[in-house]
């Protein structure tokens, strides 16, 4: 589409194609060129403009039409995207209708055009963002369940602590998506709203049609018609920076949970291989996490490109310059680079490898001292809380003095064995006797799942 | 409470009160002994510690009653502020009754206190925030009406445009205000929840006992019970910051439009002035926007807490390090920059003082071209949009040509003369007639306003 | 270059073609490339591969002889630009000579590739930086010193204060931009450096010969040899990004400063229009900041951009996933960007238009009380401070209420007249008697100027 | 020092005292305290002010002298900490001589008092960081040579790659902090200025002893005299941060890299554990890498708190409102949080607990596949480049599949065998003898740190 520079070598691999696409010039262009076709028949309805003007207009509304390069120059002078291509967009209709290039953009201002266009940009991206949160809500749900009750050692600060499941795990990330596609779906209405002001956001220059036509140019975008215009009250777009964020957050945790575990060292559980992804000729052990990388990647970008839209709200009086523009390729890159994540979470979701033989064996690392709680709670329904905790931490320092197993170190307990026989012993430190309500959090992760998922 | 060396010059100035009170060491700690007093209550109702133990333990769960220095001190070895004040909860209930130091802080791990204790503050905060922001609204609403109609300049880029009135500009702080408090509304019910997951999160230590003590612990503490412990899913808590992000973001506009609109040159609005607030005895004519300054400041600083949060939340497997920690300090602070942001838009809000004089001279500084489109309209209905567009055009040029009014201008105009009478010619010049839907974005504001305290 | 949907629209206005040029698609592979010559020179020259091996080497790395399109879908397997690259290059040679093939990339790993590549991008980007600071630094230099003497009022808190001179704004704005010259100078040394360290950084594969060869590549590439290779140590790269953080804040604070001078009621300086730049066909007296807004824009959005490369630092081990990631787009944002507000703020200080007259009836609006200062001073030494300071402080308060000028409140007091003669009184309240050292602080900002780039 | 509520309890975890000191309410007022004593006495030297007032005002210039809370409140009318405290300081001298308080604060404004004050803050703050820095760098450069020999995994993208040796991954350490130092070195002589403008920077109030007056102002307070005043051109004190930011940058990926080695799986490396550092009664088998939390969450926070800085730098005219304020707590922020990452680096650095049998255990993780490269290479020089790739490959899938060691799988084929003896193979798959220059890195490391040291 253009012969300037670019730097986009990294592009598909940090971002989604669907997305860019939104996201590119000729999708800006388009959500701009949709407005103002949208606006002349909407000021058509209301009588503004003659209906005649409508066709020539919408004929000329099309993306593909401009040339970028020229747009490009011509931001220089006009310092924003709309007035050259209004201008251009005159051109075109008046070479098929003189008459109708008269009755473009009436009543409106450059922020209308790209701020409305903005607004339909951002409603295509929810559509993908909606399908594909689902797509991997569905997948985190049916893993989750799959893995139930796999266990592996919980780590607090990096250290093994008692047994976890893998399905519990699972089911922490399933749990952060179904709440952000709770808050897309909550933010939807709010956000999804026309902007429409004119020159300084009276539309003095519609007169008494202003409303009428306000209203229909609503209902032609299929738009809320918010209760004012909003050129200089950018939560909305904050807001939407914001759950990108969250989002980008969540998997960035689920990124960082996939890397560790795929360490040499844990190597519990993997990304998909396939293909020779991540792999190594000289090296051929090496999985490197290369999807994972695209997660933290993002979790670590994104988090600064919203901080610029804070930055950019306090926009002056009727419109900002400079704070507004700080948006313009901000957003957009919020999205794209939450999008790469998300189709690089649904690659490891879906093709998850897991080592449960592994998980066992590192569950054994510290000699079945995570499993001490284990120990100490069923004594202590024998000989007291105080005594029982005594007994049991004698043996773990013991155990690790020693180098040996707790197991053994209790066995050589008298007291402990006359209370304990060996095979409630042998029960007690098996980490899948200790998981707790592991289980029930997978459940009750689903459910909510599917209760959402039936609710949209 | 201290002679530790602080850090508070400013705090009075940047932050409110109460919010300082929330967020203090003494609330801190107040909030996670209520955990501890609660979770003693839960444990009892459910049989797993005896009824008598609650009492002593309750006794105990009061903040004042702890050494913040030995605290602060102990915290250095543990990593943690639960780890030493649980420690010293149990000395202090011991004191009274050494059987119910036993059953303090049963199968709960460090994380559930301080996480579950923060959102007690959050509540808390919660609070303050919703009435603090119904307030400024009811503020914002009643001044919008009272200014519906008071004209000044519309300005685009910090130049003069067509005119709006500062009811409209009003307005449009109030929109963002209610939206604010739906979106405090709607996150509410997803961010006031337990944190209760024991050591890694399983619940492991109480047995069948553990979905029982959770209910009851979160009916307890008046909190919901969500669908799973989310000690390494912060989501909740950054949308919480995302929330005063806005907030500031929101009131750190209105700072600029204030301060800017109280420039020497402007003169239009003010900031009360009040006992030599931002008084300068050496130069009596200034009035420095010393509130203005606070929100503009809270806008410049929270935004990059809020990324801090953001960028926080790849936290590992079932407990972080680091990342935790980096939320401690940041969520407090963002809660009380926004809270004295907040504070002192509620100041200048009560106490605007305007200068509707200096509005309308201001108004005349570009000699009527600001109205040019009013006039351009009225003759097109006349002359053809063309014709009359290129007249005015013509006219304008002349009037900044010649510096003179564009009224004068329009009246050497024949063409224009034989269309538009002396009078006609003077209404549509004056701002008062050209200020289009102004009014009716004040009645939206104001009814949406009002519909929305009415649902609380 | 390409057909890929891209994102370009506001990249000519936002930043500078040369710096795209060397940040693109092509920059990039080029200065990868740039690095495998230089290697395949370095060993041959060692003897490490054989002489005859280089010149098939060196006709390979040209960029424009690889697939974008394909290397862009490579990385998303390999998870980083070199892996596909070397595998294209390889290919590319083995068509000239299968031979040569073997002797590409030898000892090297990927990171050595793309962040030595980088560092050439990075040398050709300084120079481009020196370039146009420097000719920055000149033109201010000369308008300071063109406006030495033009006073204006000094503003505090957006307040009129006692009066300045445009020289000494200038001159401020040239200081800075001094500094930014002095730190990359400063920084050049340390950053220009070679990243050579193999797989895991020992260099392991080249054995004995990997120091000889490491310092012909250097050699070779005419970069520094640095003590120890830094791929998972970025300190160098960040501070890099912090001084294009520098550079687009100072340039922040002159387009902030610009477009307030450029506001209609203040009217003092403009940014040069030029055909059409900022006008607006509608209203003939708007002046958009075009330029300033682009400065205002990269001022927002850099600092974030930085705090990315800051919060990318802690790379783990011997290779980062994900932090590493996270600066391929970063730093090439911040350096266009930067370019972007340099080539505007050049336009801006080239082409300033200034209307000294405005300047002066402005420095009128307070009536005189900017120079209450330097009455009441003149006052002390006659009749001491105490009775001086307190008479003019009357003077200024009934000038106020009045609404009359300083001048006619000070002339009605008898023991003012008594002490200062007529024409006294109007000498000290002629701003231009009270500019104090901003002549002396343009002559010291212009010599620091001239002395610096001298010495370069 | 205070009643007001107070959010410290993470400070000394958080936060190293002695900077705490210098950053605390008491810091800052001293700070100003001094600049005051100093004007007087430079105005006194040049004759602006009696002699004998000096010593009545230095007597006042006590910060324990004046009332905090007070200060607080009445910087809320003042929108600065300068106004307030310069007339508690009028009152303080009053009490002892009514005469020499007609002399305090002469010329000067309140951001001189602020600035200036904050400067000589920060002079000691970077004495701190010289001091610490320097101790730190002692430490790792004396720990690097320690275990210049200890190999252990090489660990790209978290997977185990060739070997390293501790040596060098400490040396890099050593290498970033060396910079740290010199970069220190450059900045301090351009940061550590006299601010000193009076109402708009003109000076205009001192008339001819303007410059003398500075001059005199500098030498008492030891900083060097800018070009020209610096108040609203922030990039000294933005560099300042940055510098700090990279500090804590660099910290953090120590503190990264440690909390991984502490890893219940790696188990290589670990922070001193001393008097319960960390430690867990339940689980004792527990590390918790209590320092290395610290030194990440400040690598968390810092970018951000940098980042507000870099934001705050477009300060409007000779005196920004708002822009301004936000320095005020951020700056002391970002030191007291890089001290505590420095003080708990220290620890890290000086208790180092190392498991070298740990390591060579694990790096038998991938059965010999890291030094495949290793084998490869000696096979290179009897088969040829292309055939001995081919094999080494072969032979590492066999092992992989069999879940062998490299070492048998090579054996296995006649072709290696035959060229390489079974003691030379050993000695191939030896990890302490395919280091590479990791002594080298070490040594070079030492030597730049030596050289650094001595020349300071």
């Amino acid at each position: 589409m253009s012969q300037r520079p670019a730097n986009q070598l990294f592009d598909a691999y940090f971002t989604q194609a669907a997305m860019r696409e939104i996201f590119s010039d000729a999708g800006r262009l388009q959500g701009m060129l949709d407005f103002e076709a949208a606006l002349a028949r909407a000021e058509a309805l209301v009588g503004v403009i003659p209906q005649s003007a409508v066709a020539p207009i919408e004929a000329a509304c099309r993306a593909d039409r401009y040339d970028l390069e020229a747009l490009q120059q011509a931001i220089m002078n006009s310092g924003n995207s709309a007035i050259p291509l209004v201008k251009a967009l005159g051109r075109e209709i008046k070479r098929e209708s003189p008459e109708a290039e008269r009755y473009v953009h009436m009543g409106a201002t450059s922020q209308d055009v790209m701020d409305s266009g903005l607004v339909l940009q951002v409603r295509a991206a929810f559509q993908w963002l909606e399908h594909n949160l689902g797509a991997l809500a569905d997948v985190l749900a049916e893993q989750a369940q799959r893995y139930a009750e796999t266990p592996l050692a919980g780590r607090t600060w990096l250290q093994h602590a008692t047994p976890v499941t893998l399905g519990m795990k699972i089911a922490s990330w399933l749990g952060a998506i179904t709440r952000h596609r709770q808050r897309l779906a909550e933010l939807k209405l709010r956000v999804l709203v026309l902007q429409f002001g004119g020159a300084s956001g009276t539309l003095a220059a519609l007169g008494e049609k202003a409303m009428p036509v306000a209203e229909a140019l609503a209902r032609e975008l299929d738009l809320h018609l918010p209760e004012q215009p909003w050129h200089t009250q950018r939560d909305r777009l904050v807001e939407v920076a914001s759950l990108c964020g969250l989002i980008a957050g969540s998997l960035g945790k689920l990124g960082r949970d996939i890397s560790l575990l795929m360490q040499t060292e844990a190597a519990e559980v993997f990304e998909p291989a396939g293909q020779g992804r991540g792999g190594s000729s000289t090296m051929p052990h090496k999985r490197n996490p290369v999807s994972a990388a695209v997660l933290i990647s993002a979790a670590t970008r994104v988090p600064n490109l919203v901080a610029t839209m804070f930055a950019a709200m306090p926009q002056e009086h009727e419109r900002s310059l400079g704070l507004w523009h700080a948006e313009w390729d901000t957003l957009p890159d919020i999205f794209c680079l939450t999008s790469g994540a998300l189709e690089q979470a649904l690659l490891i979701a879906q093709g998850l490898e897991v080592d449960t033989a592994r998980m066992r064996n590192n569950l054994e690392l510290t000699h079945g001292l995570v499993l001490a709680e284990a120990v100490s709670i069923a004594l202590s329904q024998r000989l007291g809380r105080e005594q029982a905790h005594h007994l049991v931490e004698q043996c773990c320092r013991r155990a690790v003095e020693q180098g040996s197993n707790l197991r053994e170190a209790l066995a050589q307990e008298e007291t402990v064995t006359a209370e304990l026989p060996a095979d409630e012993l042998d029960r007690l430190l098996d980490p899948a006797h200790y998981l707790g309500q592991a289980r029930t959090w997978v459940a009750r992760a689903c459910a909510e799942h599917h209760s959402f998922t039936s609710s949209c």
